[in-house]
């Protein structure tokens, strides 16, 4: 997706050890007006699956989750790592090691807005290593609840997340897939 | 604002102690249809004042941030309450105490994405007792920057919150005022 690829060829940082820095439209400054072109290309991609409900990890994937969420016509869950006094006791939970953070990082949805009856449509900023996507994917299964796709903005196909998750036998969309972050460079995929 | 507030009466939760529960369409599942429309009428309420960047705190907030900087035409900058190794090393940094997780939070803000030029409009899911956003001032007036505005959706007038926010001079604003929450009641302002 041309948009977003130029938003990273201008204004990208490569930090090293495969972190790309794009806090100025995705992480920490948000380009609403990107967002909402990005959540149109997802939800476009599964218009078609009966998506009942988008799930994402705070606090990045939220962008995005709620702009895909809003063209598709459904709601949006975002799982919680630290859990509110209005959670109840009882959740559904996993942990996922996070790149940014380095540290462990727990991943918690209330039963309350996980059903059955869903047809989840994972969405998050980055496929890495595929790990948080696992953990999420987790929490849907331990509701019962149905995984019909999972779309991010950017792939690091370098890292592998794909062949972790390709396993689950549904479609996997990125926007934008970087081959190789070797050597300071950002190299995206033909 | 009659969407919200019809919102609140039929999935609203009052959890005691001046915690209103609204998880169901802010703060863990979100209903994209109406964050467009409450961001869309935040921006209207603050249309006139010059608004260059929408700033909020993670987490709740950036859903209706988002939204109303969308309407507004300008990027929204959500602080952040851990620090992702993306940031730099000096950055504005406040704390704030946390109603809903019982604890001291911090509230960072990269020097990169607040600017003596900009002209602030702070949004957030509740005003209770003006803690957060006082902390979200006090970045605003680190960088140089300039404040012109405060609009949020659910404010708790019974905590006060306003009082200790009206010495800024600043037009406040909140799309549901809600007056009283004794006795496991929620009864909206008049």
């Amino acid at each position: 997706m041309e948009a977003l690829k130029e938003r990273i060829r201008r204004e990208g940082r490569n930090l090293g050890d495969g972190i790309l820095k794009v806090d100025s439209f995705i992480n920490h400054q948000v380009d609403p007006q990107l967002m909402m072109v990005v959540g149109q290309e997802l939800a476009k991609q599964f218009a078609s699956l009966g998506v009942t409900k988008v799930l994402t990890a705070e606090i990045s994937g939220i962008a995005p989750a709620l702009t895909t969420a809003l063209a598709l016509g459904v709601p949006v869950v975002y799982a919680r790592k630290t859990k509110p006094i209005t959670m109840p006791e009882c959740v559904y939970r996993q942990t996922a090691p996070s790149h940014t953070k380095g540290r462990r990082v727990e991943l918690m949805v209330s039963p309350e807005f996980l059903h059955p009856s869903d047809r989840i449509l994972i969405v998050d900023d980055f496929l890495a290593t595929g790990q948080t996507i696992s953990a999420l994917v987790k929490l849907v299964e331990e509701a019962g609840a149905k995984l019909v796709g999972i779309g991010v903005l950017i792939e690091k196909s370098f890292e592998g997340g794909r062949k972790r998750l390709e396993r689950l036998g549904v479609p996997i969309k990125s926007l934008v897939d970087i081959a190789d972050m070797s050597d300071g460079r950002i190299v995206f995929a033909e």
